[in-house]
């Protein structure tokens, strides 16, 4: 999922090009959190089936992702409230499909530290949710208006790679982590 | 504002008692961010009157208070996805109106840790925005379900009191702050 709604989001494109850079044997949905209503406890019910329909169909996308790839831009030193809201519809409940989950995390900014405070502010989400995290690579991309040529494909080849190798560490975490 | 849109928000009736116990030559607005939209870049235009209409409403609110009160529960460790979607679109341009100004943060909760992360994720916000936070007393309220009377008044005093001490603080670092 991108945290960014705008259209010609670096955030976005960079999940575009994490698709191009899956390893074989995964597969990649990119998931909308635009339709997600503001989270309300009232309307957070145990029965998914009375939840909003946007948010039955989201947790659902979720619970059948075996890992989770968020690219998010950084706003405020912090996480979008769009994306932290879509966190917070998928996190109640023992049937949250983000309990114990593989997660990996990335983020592009125009800005000069590559989106490194929004990835902070993510760790106690993590701690909260016992979700798996991958830490290494970090993938924190500055100056992202100058990294993307007009196909959207990054020109920072060695940024590339390192979501290579986050996209692989997230494949054998995932693996590690199936019962 | 409050950073809960249920019904019967713990955070909602904290906002009441503290209208309650405001220094006579204070006035409280509260303001509503439920009709926000998400937050999108595109729609975030430099000029006023281009954004969408609660974006224009919710700033000028916020730009006509000389400081604001915030209190809000904690979700997932952090600050509600709604809560900071509302500050992420009060944040954009120089004519942010969060800019430089006094704000106090106080949180409820029927948990035992009184909101303490959500107060620590608001911390880079603050820094972001140069906003003046009042720090002391702390307003950290645990059990929340057990510490409001059916009238909404708050049965801990003790609490009552710090609140009291929180608005009475927020007033003097306003008094401080004006040209």
């Amino acid at each position: 999922m991108s945290g960014s709604l705008r259209k010609g989001s670096y955030n976005t494109m960079l999940l575009n090009v994490a698709a191009r850079l899956l390893p074989e044997d995964m597969e990649m949905n990119i998931v909308s959190i635009a339709e997600l209503p503001h989270y309300n406890a009232d309307l957070d019910l145990p029965d998914a089936a009375e939840r909003p329909a946007a948010v039955a169909t989201f947790r659902q996308q979720l619970a059948e992702a075996e890992g989770i790839l968020i690219s998010s831009p950084e706003y405020n030193y912090s996480i979008p409230g769009t994306l932290k809201n879509a966190i917070d519809w998928a996190s109640r409940g023992t049937d949250s499909p983000l309990l114990n989950k593989p997660v990996a995390l990335i983020g592009a900014t125009p800005g000069g530290f590559g989106t490194v405070r929004m990835q902070a502010a993510f760790l106690p989400v993590f701690v909260f949710l016992n979700m798996k995290p991958v830490f290494k690579p970090e993938v924190l991309i500055s100056h992202a208006n100058q990294k993307f040529d007009e196909q959207g494909s990054l020109t920072d080849k060695a940024a590339e790679e390192l979501i290579g190798k986050k996209l692989q560490a997230l494949r054998d975490l995932i693996l590690k982590s199936r019962p």
